[in-house]
C-alpha cells in the first residue's frame, strides 16, 4: 500500500491518500463536499472531477461519455490515485449552498404570539424567611412557582439547588426562573437573581435529507430574527435515506459518522443565525426539529437499520425531549430538543408538522397534502380520520438520477416549452443565469412540452419524426437536446434522454399512485378532495398546469391547489412556540393511519396504471384535452 | 516563607510543610486522620502531638497540662513547624474505625420483604414486528411496559434507545427492563436483550455526623448482604455540624473539601461492602441515605451557610434523586440517590427515618422519639398530630469536649460505679480493655454515681469531702480521679473534672428541656406518654436507671422504653425497598411541626430548671428517692 499526494484544484488543498482510498473520500477529508446521489455507488456519475495529472486505478467510468473520458472527466468515488495526482473538482459537481426553501409560504407566513412556549422565564417574588416561618428556599420557591405558574414538582438540576441559597439572597429574594417544558412536565433549568433576566430564544428546524433550514426565534415575541438554510452536508453519504441508512450501518462508525455530520450542518446553520443576530448561543434555551423518521434516527444517534427492512420499523416515531449537551449542539447544554413525532419508518415528524400547519384535521372537508421530495409523502383526511402513506418517487424531482438534473439553483432551468413543429426550445433559469441543469420544476415542464409537443408519446417513448438537430442518438440512446453547448454554462450540451423520461414517469406515477390508493383505501373519488396543499422544496416552482398535464397531481381545478412552502419548518416553529400545537402534534401523529404501500396489490396496480401520460385511464383527468394530444 | 520537612510516627511518613501551615493541616494532607473536634481553634485539645524533634511555632497550648507540655505535647492545630521535625502522633488522637452503631436493635432487626423496591428488573416478551403491525420498537416496549409494570411515559436516556433496535432483537423480542423511581415517575435506566438478567443491589445510608453505616442490599430479597460503618472523614473539620458549616463557608474550597470527604467515606464502605459480597459496583442501582439537614446538604455539596444562621432556613427539605454520577458514588453511574426528606435545618431525614421506623405516627398513644447524639432531636406525637425539636445537647455524650472523653471504641469506659465512702471505682470497657477514656453511657454513670456517692451536689458542684486521693486539685480545678495512671491503658490518670460535670449537665439539661418543651407546647404531662423510643449512636449502652437519675430522660416506668438501634439505616432501607414507604416518609415530613427553640423563653425557662440533678422541680421525677441523695 502506498500513500500519494492528491492536489485538488481549484481549490488548492492538498492531502495525502492511500492507494486504496478513493478521490471521493480524500475529497471528503480534504472538507470539500462533493455531490455524490448514490453514496460512492459508482451509478449516479454526480461525483464527477476532471484528472489534470498523475495516475490512478480506475473502477468503473459509469455514465461518463466518450468525449468527457477523452476530456480528462472520472468518477470520484471510482478512482483510486497510483501517483500523486493534480485533481479539478467543477462547480457542477459540488454540494453548494443552493437556494434552500427558508420561507414558509405567503398565507402561513405571519409571525406566531407565543401563547405557552416551551421555554419561558418568569419572574417571582420569594418571601423572605422569618423565625416565624423558616420553610426552606426550596419550598419557597416551589410555592411561588405553584402559584404564579401552576408548576406541580418540577424537575430540577442538583447544581442549579446547590447555588439556590446565593442566588435568592443575591436577588434580595427576587429571581427569575426559566422554565422549560419536557413534556408533561417542567424541569426548572435556571435561576437568576433578581428580575433583569437575558432575553432569550428558541431555534425551529427543518432537517431534510437534502436540505436543512432554521429558524431563530425570539420565545418572548415569537418573532423570527433570521431565518439560514444549507444543505445538509450528508448529501456525500447519499441522495436518499436508504443510501444513508445503508452507510450508517455498513460503515464501522457509519452512524456516529452521519450523525457528526448532520449536527455540523446544524451549528453551521446556528453560528450564522446568532453572528447575524447578536445573540449569545447560551440563550438558545429551546429547539423543536422536524424531519423525516430517518433523519431523526440519524441526528439522534439512533441505529436506523430496521427502517429499511422489511417490516419496516422505526425505532422510535416519539421521544421525550432531549439536551443540546446530548448532541454536542451549540446552543445553552441545557437547552431541549424536541422532535416532533413521527408516524411510520417513512413518514415522519416533517409531515405530522405540515399536517399541522395545513389544519386539515380540523376541517370537514376532505384535504390532501403532498410533500413531494425524494419520498413523496402524502396524507388525507378531514377531522374525523386520516391515512398516510410514502411512495418513493425516487430523486428524479430533485435532481437526482437525471443526467442533467440539479436542484433549484443558480442557472437551473426551471421553465421550459417546447414550439410544435420546430421544436424550438424557450427556457429560463434560477438567477438568470446561462443554464447548467434542470431542476424539478424544469422536468415537470418538460415532460409536460415535450409530450404536447408531439416529441413523445402516452408512454413516453420518442416518436418518429422529421429529422431535427434537437433529437440526436448519442451513444446508442436518444436524446433531447434542450440547449447546445453553445449556449450552456457548461460548455456541453443539456440533454433530456429517453432513460431520463422513463425515470421521470415512474416518479411522477408513484405520487399519483399514492394518491390514488389512499382514495381507494377510503372509498372516494379524485373530486371528493376540497384543496390540496403542496409542501416542500420544489413545490414553489411547480407549474401545477403542467403537473396536472402529465398525471401527477389530481385533475382538479387549479384554485383548490394550494402551496405552503416549508411547513415543516413552520410546524416546528408553532411547537416550539406553544405547548398546545406540540400537544397536537402528539395527538395527530397517534391519529393518523399508516398504509404501507407495499403491501398487497393495490399500489402497484394504481403505479402500473400511471405509466402513462397522463394515466392509462384518460377519464381521471377529463380537463386535459385528448385531442391536442395524439397517440 | 520556609519549607521544612515532617515526619510523622509511627506512620513513618514525611511530607513538606510550609511554615504557615499547621501540623494538622499536613497530618490530614499525609493522609492521617487526627482528631479535631473544634476544627483547628485549639479548644478542644483533641488533636494532641508529641514533638520528637525539632522547632516549632506554638500558637497556643489549649488544655494541655504543665505535665504534657514537659512529656513534649503540642496541639497540632496550634503548632506551625519552623525546622524539619518528627511528630508522633498517639492513638488516642486519632480517628478510628471505632464502634460504629451497624444494627438496627432488636425488634426491628427482621429483613424487610420488597413490596415496591425503588429499584427493579423486569421481564418484557414484545411482540414481534409484521407487515401487519409495523409499530416502532419502542412504543411495543411501552405498551408491554405499560401492561406489565403499570409504568406510563417513562423517563429513558438517549444512549438506551440507541441502542434498542439491537437490544430487543438480539434477546429475540424478550428483554429485561431495570426500572428505577424518581419521585412519582419511572425512569428506564437499562434494557438487557433476553431474560438472564443480572442480579440487582441497593444501598442504604445513614450519614451522621460522626459515624457513616451502609447496608448492601438484594433488591429482589431484600436481605442485607453485609453492613458496614466507619466514622465520618469530615470528622477532621470539627466534630459537629456548625463547625462542618463553619469550614465549608470560611474556606475556599471548603464546601467542595467536605462533599469530597464524604463521598469518600462512603466510598470506602461501598468498596468493602462489594468486596465483601462479591457484588459488582456497577450492580448497585439504588442508594437510599438518610441523614441529618446540614450532613445532607454537605453530601450534595449545597450551600449551608443559612442553616445556621437566624432565621435557620435550609436550601432544602426535599429533593429528587440524583445520579450516582452526579456525585461519583461508586455505584452504577445511573444509580439513583433518594435522600429522605427532612423537617427542618436541625431535624433531618434521619428523625423522619426514625419516626417512620417506630410507627409513631399510626399509633393512637402518645410516643415520644429521641435520637441523641450532639444534636438531641425528638419528635412526639401520635397519629393525630406530630411535634419535632431539636437542642443543641453539645458534643459532650459523644465524648467531645469532656476531657477523656470519647467514643464507644476499645478502651471506652462504658459503665461505672463509685462506691460511697471509700470512693472505690468499679468500671467497665469496651472490648474488656485498659481504660484509655470514657463514653457517653459511662459519662450517664459517671454523674449518676458521683451524685448518690455524695460527690457532687444537685447543681454538679463538688462537696467538701474528707481528704481522698480520688478529689484532687489540679491546675487550679478539682477533678475525680477515676482511673489512676497506674491503671489506665494511656499512662495518665483518667479524670473528670468539674467543668466536664458542668458541660454534662447542659447537655442533660438540654434533653429534658426539649422533652419537657414539646409537652408543654401541646400542653401534656410527662405521664401522657405511652412510650419513649430511643435512637442512635450510645443508646444502645445507655444505663436508663442513670438517665433518668441524673434527669436526662423523663421519669417514666422502665418498660416504657424501647431502644431502637440505628432507626436512620433501617428507615433508608425501607424506603429503598417499598414505594410506599418512600411517600409514607414524605407524608410525614409534611407532617411533622417544627418547634423552633430559640423563639420565646419556654426552653430557656425549662433548660435552666434542668440544670440540677435530676431538676429544680423534683416532683418531676418521683421514683428517685431524695432521701438517698443529700444536698
Ligand atoms: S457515481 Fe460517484 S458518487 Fe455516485
Ligand atoms: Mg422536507
Ligand atoms: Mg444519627
Amino acid at each position: 500500500m502506498s500513500t500519494n499526494k492528491v492536489r485538488f484544484l481549484p481549490d488548492d488543498i492538498t492531502i495525502a491518500v492511500e492507494s486504496h482510498e478513493t478521490i471521493l473520500d480524500a475529497a471528503v477529508r480534504a472538507g470539500i463536499a462533493v455531490k455524490s446521489s448514490c453514496g460512492g455507488a459508482g451509478t449516479c456519475s454526480r461525483c464527477r472531477v476532471i484528472t489534470k495529472s498523475g495516475q490512478a486505478r480506475v473502477n468503473s467510468t459509469g455514465k461518463l461519455t466518450e468525449e468527457e473520458l477523452a476530456r480528462g472527466y472520472a468518477l470520484a468515488c471510482q478512482t483510486y490515485p497510483q501517483s500523486d495526482m493534480e485533481i479539478e473538482i467543477p462547480e457542477t459537481s459540488r454540494l453548494a449552498a443552493h437556494q434552500v426553501l427558508t420561507s414558509q409560504g405567503q398565507e402561513f407566513d405571519q409571525s406566531i404570539t407565543p401563547t405557552e412556549p416551551l421555554f419561558k422565564k418568569i419572574k417571582l417574588q420569594l418571601l423572605e424567611p422569618s423565625l416565624d416561618d423558616h420553610v426552606d428556599d426550596m419550598s419557597r420557591l416551589y410555592s411561588e412557582l405553584n402559584k404564579m405558574a401552576e408548576v406541580d414538582s418540577p424537575c430540577i438540576d442538583l447544581e442549579i439547588i446547590q447555588k439556590l441559597p446565593q442566588t435568592v439572597r443575591k436577588g434580595n429574594w427576587k429571581v427569575t426562573v426559566s422554565l422549560a417544558d419536557i413534556k408533561g412536565r417542567t424541569e426548572i433549568v435556571n435561576i437568576e437573581p433578581g428580575w433583569d433576566y437575558k432575553k432569550y430564544y428558541g431555534l425551529a428546524l427543518d432537517i431534510g435529507t437534502t436540505t436543512v433550514v432554521a429558524h431563530l426565534v425570539d420565545l418572548e415575541s415569537g418573532e423570527s430574527l433570521g431565518v439560514e438554510g444549507t444543505y445538509n452536508k450528508q448529501a456525500v453519504f447519499g441522495d436518499d435515506v436508504i443510501s444513508r441508512i445503508i452507510y450508517a450501518v455498513e460503515h464501522k462508525k457509519g452512524l456516529e459518522q452521519m450523525q457528526t455530520t448532520i449536527i455540523t450542518t446544524i451549528n453551521e446553520l446556528i453560528d450564522n443565525l446568532v453572528e447575524g443576530s447578536h445573540v449569545d448561543h447560551n440563550d438558545i434555551w429551546y429547539i423543536t426539529c422536524a424531519a423525516n423518521t430517518t433523519m431523526t434516527h440519524l441526528f439522534l444517534g439512533i441505529d436506523p437499520e430496521y427502517i429499511r427492512l422489511e417490516p419496516y420499523v422505526p425505532a422510535f416515531n416519539s421521544i421525550n425531549p432531549i439536551t443540546a449537551a446530548d448532541l454536542s449542539i451549540k446552543a445553552n447544554p441545557k437547552a431541549r430538543i424536541y422532535c416532533l413525532p413521527g408516524i411510520a419508518s417513512y413518514v415522519g415528524g416533517d409531515i405530522t408538522a405540515g399536517v399541522e400547519v395545513t389544519g386539515i384535521d380540523k376541517q370537514d372537508d376532505i384535504n390532501l397534502f403532498i410533500d413531494v421530495g425524494t419520498n413523496g409523502e402524502m396524507v388525507l383526511g378531514n377531522s374525523e380520520w386520516l391515512v398516510a402513506c410514502a411512495c418513493s418517487a425516487g430523486p428524479a424531482f430533485e435532481g437526482g438520477g437525471i443526467a442533467y438534473g440539479m436542484r433549484a439553483m443558480d442557472g437551473a432551468i426551471e421553465h421550459i416549452r417546447v414550439t410544435p413543429g420546430t421544436l424550438d426550445v424557450y427556457w429560463e433559469t434560477v438567477g438568470n443565469k446561462k443554464p447548467v441543469g434542470i431542476c424539478g420544476s424544469g422536468l415537470i415542464d418538460c415532460i409536460s412540452t415535450l409530450r404536447e409537443a408531439g416529441v413523445i408519446d402516452r408512454t413516453g417513448n420518442f416518436l418518429p419524426l422529421p429529422a431535427n438537430e434537437r433529437v440526436q442518438i448519442i451513444d446508442g440512446e436518444k436524446l433531447f437536446i434542450l440547449v447546445p453547448a453553445e449556449e450552456s454554462g457548461t460548455g456541453t450540451d443539456i440533454t433530456i434522454s429517453q432513460t431520463d423520461i422513463k425515470d421521470l414517469i415512474r416518479s411522477k406515477a408513484a405520487v399519483f399512485a399514492g394518491v390514488q390508493t389512499m382514495l381507494k383505501t377510503v372509498g372516494l373519488p379524485v373530486e371528493a378532495i376540497e384543496r390540496v396543499y403542496i409542501a416542500g422544496g420544489f413545490g414553489r416552482y411547480i407549474n401545477l398546469h403542467d403537473a396536472i398535464n402529465i398525471g401527477m397531481f389530481p385533475d382538479l381545478p387549479l384554485e383548490r391547489y394550494k402551496y405552503i412552502g416549508n411547513s415543516s419548518v413552520k410546524g416546528a416553529k408553532m411547537a416550539l412556540l406553544s405547548k398546545e400545537a406540540r400537544r397536537e402534534a402528539e395527538k395527530l401523529a397517534e391519529k393518523i393511519t399508516y398504509i404501507e404501500l407495499s403491501i398487497g396489490n393495490d399500489f402497484m396496480e394504481e403505479f402500473v396504471s400511471a405509466l402513462f401520460i397522463p394515466h392509462t385511464n384518460v377519464d381521471l383527468f377529463p380537463s386535459i384535452n385528448q385531442a391536442c394530444n395524439p397517440v
